[in-house]
């Protein structure tokens, strides 16, 4: 089982991603294994690395941001043992960050951390290799505590909007498995529970990849908050029966105008919410807002393979082969149905409109 | 593969309960094997009607009772290979009938088709066993076809709320493989696709035991109807997409105000519909609806293990064993949701609570 490392007074959360104790290599929970086995990845070569990104054992956006520049630290270490000299460790640099770029060329936050470690390392040419070396380090540490503050700027944010008691109701992942720690959506639960607070969590498996299920009740299930896990099509029910004071979720893209793109299924959750008159929030950092998306309109949905619906997990196909399915990973939940988006610099609330905008005049 | 035996200018559709051609043995599709292996069962002896009902090869009420009408036939035939005498005709005959019930206790169709079998057989206690047992093979034709009539009515009415290339969403299965042919809520479709029309059908894979994906997506696939199987939680997108005219659901119980309880999850589908504005009908004999159930809050949800959840068919668990799980069976969908009860006598429309007391006073 997983040993959940414990800071000062700082819940127990699972270290998805985290650099080894001598600082040579990068470790990780390998996610493709949760929640059946919990079992630490030691990356300590370019292959391992590059595999433990496209295998999809470490997985978040966040979390992947933070995975690349440990393992750019970890890389720029081998090759400063190999080379003092600053054009020749320059070149292998960008070698091995190319290499590890093509693991998931479209994810964003990838290339974006790979690039900010090798800015660092153009930015200090006139030291000395070993000197880079250590700034990279603390580079690397950077983006994982600007993450943490980030993180922990929404946790703070939502906490506000609920009471000790509540019943809360999510749906997918958006928690500490996928960033750095507290997680998005996740955030405000994990901590309230630092400061004793308990919540009574309703986690949607969310077909077809049962996120829900395989990693949010795992990770609020080991840190001790409590957790009822349901499918997707009874959030009807359990709101009826009066069990859910608010719904949080995270996002993936937010539109000019507030419609919010995450996971499928997603909007459904909030059309119930509204019913039942429950407020539901979407939780993110401002870096998923997009002025230049007018609205949830412009944001393209990808559709996946049907086998997810049809055999993915299951012992045999669960429909005949020749059953078409309509597969898409997202859906947009309209602005009008979301209570608030709670960002790291603080809530917006209707209209969207202005107060996105104002966001980003601060 | 299953080979839908067709009736002159009839749907092929599977014959899922069926007296063998020589009239000595119950022939059903198996079920449990669907949609991987169509497989028909030849049942010729007590012990294997027992299992097939118990192991529920056979499901549906209605189906079941079917299937108990020619069963008993069947037995009847043998026992009288034994015995000319009425009094020892009768007293096998119950044994064999008790035997069977005893296969399902709480199924209620199961019993009512034995006692109507075995009144059949008190009712006629001055003829030979001979002649008893014929009657005993028009007694156990007419339930099916009294079935037959039933679906065949809720299909008519259920037709004429729909047109020619509309799009239908259904939750959980109430077709043919659960009842005599046609069935309730796919009724209208199977009876359409007859008459040259066609629809374009969206199939829940209803959580958690998938009978939208195993039986729903199969009989429609199966008898040509177009049809797309979806998680449950992407019914919100595809109504957003302009895809659904209207949603057809079967029912457990209907309360004499007209709420509805059906499988878990048909409630969130009717908030969905009513958001979207698509029209969600129910579709039910009146042998379903309970006038001494005032509302829907007198209606006990069963409450069913969370290994459904957790581990049903799939190769390994999909949450942590100490994980909890709220698993209900059904939902109850408030009448306010219904834009009509179809059932064999007609379509009602609220007030319910007016239009449900003149369907029984007729």
């Amino acid at each position: 089982m997983a040993e959940f490392l414990m800071e000062d007074g700082e819940m127990a959360q699972p270290e998805n991603v985290r650099l080894s104790e001598d600082g040579k290599a990068v470790v990780i929970l390998d996610q493709t294994q949760l929640p059946n086995v919990t079992e630490f990845l030691t990356l300590d070569t370019p292959k391992k690395m590059y595999d433990a990104i496209f295998e999809l054992q470490v997985r978040g956006a966040p979390a992947i941001g933070i995975c690349a520049g440990y393992c750019m630290y970890v890389l720029s270490g081998q090759i400063a043992e190999e080379t003092k000299d600053y054009e020749g460790f320059l070149a292998k640099f960008r070698e091995q960050k190319e290499y590890l770029n093509s693991s998931r060329p479209t994810a964003v936050n990838l290339s974006w951390a790979l690039n900010r470690m090798e800015n660092t390392v153009v930015a200090n040419k006139e030291r000395s290799v070993e000197e880079i070396v250590e700034i990279l380090g603390a580079e690397a540490k950077e983006i994982q505590a600007e993450d943490q503050r980030m993180c922990r700027a929404i946790s703070e944010y939502g906490l506000s909007l609920i009471k000790d008691g509540d019943g809360i109701l999510t749906h997918c992942n958006a928690g500490p498995l996928a960033t750095s720690s507290y997680g998005t959506a996740l955030g405000p639960l994990f901590l309230g529970k630092e400061r004793g607070m308990n919540f009574h969590v309703f986690s949607d498996e969310t077909r077809p990849l049962l996120q829900g299920a395989r990693l949010t009740s795992y990770e609020l299930q080991k840190a001790g908050i409590d957790v009822t896990l349901i499918c997707d099509n009874m959030a009807s029910i359990v709101m009826k029966n009066g069990w859910v004071q608010a719904c949080f979720v995270g996002c993936d893209r937010v539109a000019a105008n507030g419609d919010a793109a995450n996971k499928i299924g997603t909007s459904g959750v909030a059309i119930l919410a509204k019913y039942y008159g429950i407020p539901f929030y979407v939780l993110g950092p401002t870096s998923t807002i997009d002025m230049n998306c007018k609205t949830g309109a412009d944001i393209k949905i990808e559709l996946r393979n049907p086998d997810e619906i049809k055999k993915k997990f299951y012992e045999k196909p669960m429909a005949l082969e020749e059953v078409k399915c309509y597969n898409p990973a997202f859906d947009v939940t309209d602005h009008e149905l979301i209570a608030g988006i709670i960002t790291e610099k603080g809530i917006c609330r209707a209209p969207y409109t202005e107060s996105l905008v104002k966001l980003f005049e601060d």
